[in-house]
């Protein structure tokens, strides 16, 4: 199946990486050849988004591996380049094993390929099993961006609205510009537009208000960790909306494939949060935005705890209402959807 | 008493204007000596805030006024520069009385100067009551600029910081970035740095993990317009916050001196809801953010109903909790601070 939109390409040599920093103003590719240099494109968040990340990674220990390089090595680069998501460590490990195990550096390579391929099919299945909690005509807000930009491909909650848009159930979609990286405004804009869904931008701010002002049927955002209980970490205001969505009888619903589940974490309050630098928020693209010298708190994710959320969808099914047992079920597959 | 900061003077023929627009980093006045100018600066959000705004307006009917300009254009101008600030017509109407008595253009004068020292006052009041609300050792969020920059002088919610600050009770404040257009990046952060409060900024999202990472004391806004049964328009985000304040027993407190209240509107869905062109979300700077062609939502105020208000603070007193009833006795004066 196509995708209108990549942002990893093996090209049989190296990682090309869309550039998310420079979207969608610029189309820039980054070839990465090594380890070393796929872990500075996601430290500089040239490529970003959870899965993205942890497909990243992969082909970074692939990429050492064809080279000769020490193996080790890469790992650690690559496992201190972000330390919110999961899905980076979870990869690391798998290829970690597979590489124990003794595999060639060309089986190595075949695995991130695979890891590549089967999160684009996560990820359809996801569209289809979270489009089934809409109902016709739905009007939704999502936040930052989970898209072909941010996954190997169709995405996770914007996975979700493609996959209802193809169905004919998408009115109308309200992005969250997403302060302070504006991954929505630049990144979530550009995919609905390719895709000719109707949407609209707006402040993060005024998501609120807009679930006051009109019938909303859904907050549908991705997760980059999610404990065993159903706490989510996610990008920064996804709290807020959740806090929303439950004043206003809104569903907020988690899309994220099953390697997003940290079953060691026991809940929330065990996942670290990134801050990142205040001149994200104190400047833009390199103009001072605010006085000199202004501190600023800059956490660019949250925890929302299950309690807040109404569903949780991965490829291997609904947890709904998140908790322990559900999301236990789920991740076992023997908790349908829907059910 | 000297202010650290003001926004607007009259220099003996002309309102000079401290441009919004470009602080913090230039500091441009721009002198206005007509109506259709200051109509202009309002408009243009060079002037703004919503008593500032009704204080400019009344000194642009004083210029028309000595210049011998139609009085019933340079009102209308005015009336048309923002809808939402109830401020604006409360003050075009004060001068309209008065121009209609007769008044001399000298003694309009002298009513915009009188508009504008009453102002002063009154921060100074709401800033002493709304400081008794806090707790010793506070630590709040503010959202937008609510200060001397949006004022005559000393500000409203920021009045009430200034005083609490003054007193000793202020451990810290949190400014809400305020998008789109970074009121508090730019200028509240500027106002708090200038007077050695101290301060961090943070995404308008971040607010509602702040509420749940640590103890907040309480959340202060302003006002643009307050219904006679306290329910109160306000910067985009105010309502989030009310809405992340009450899921975590933060209180929340409006600041507005008594002409923002307007008890021709019954209650908040009367109020007109200004929206802005949505290249304030797309572009920055003229540069664009986001793709194209991409369609913007962009309310610039929002409502929050008097049910998520714990404390209306203005010059007469504190209604707390606001309603219709206790809003009129302290509008009358009879409701005293805190009872």
């Amino acid at each position: 199946m196509a995708f209108t939109v990549e942002s990893l390409i093996w090209s049989g040599t190296v990682l090309r990486v869309l550039d998310q920093r420079v979207l969608p103003l610029s189309e820039v590719w980054i070839d990465c050849g090594s380890a070393a240099e796929v872990a500075d494109a996601i430290h500089s968040m040239a490529v970003r988004g959870a899965p993205a990340i942890g497909i990243a990674a992969a082909y970074g220990v692939a990429l050492d591996a064809l080279a000769g390089r020490d193996r080790a090595l890469a790992a650690e680069r690559l496992a201190r380049s972000r330390p919110t998501a999961v899905n980076l460590h979870w990869a690391l490990k798998r290829m970690a094993a597979m590489a124990e195990a003794g595999a060639s550096p060309e089986r190595l390579l075949a695995e991130a390929r695979a890891i590549h391929e089967e999160d684009r099919e996560q990820n359809r299945r996801i569209g289809e099993l979270g489009a089934r909690l809409l109902p016709d005509s739905a009007v939704v807000i999502t936040h930052c961006n989970t898209g072909s930009l941010a996954t190997g491909g169709h995405g996770t909650a914007l996975g979700i609205i493609r996959s209802a848009h193809v169905q004919g159930k998408i009115r109308e979609v309200f992005a969250c510009e997403t302060r302070p990286w504006l991954q929505g405004a630049r990144l979530t804009a550009w995919e609905l537009m390719r895709e000719g869904i109707p949407a609209r931008l707006i402040a993060d701010s005024a998501a609120a208000h807009l679930m006051r002002s009109t019938r909303i049927d859904a907050v549908i955002v991705g997760a980059d960790r999610i404990a065993a209980n159903g706490d989510t970490a996610n990008k920064i205001g996804t709290y807020a909306l959740a806090v929303a969505a439950r004043a206003h009888g809104v569903k907020f619903i988690v899309a994220a494939p099953s390697g997003t589940f940290d079953l060691n974490c026991a809940d929330g309050s065990r996942i670290p949060i990134e801050e990142r630098p205040g001149t994200e928020l104190t400047e833009f693209r390199g103009q001072a935005i605010a006085p000199p010298g202004i501190e600023a708190w800059n956490p660019v994710f949250d925890i929302t705890p299950a309690a807040w959320i109404d569903a949780l969808v991965c490829e291997r099914g609904v947890a709904q209402p998140p908790n322990v047992e559900t999301v236990l079920q789920m991740l076992d597959g023997s908790f349908s959807a829907g059910s």
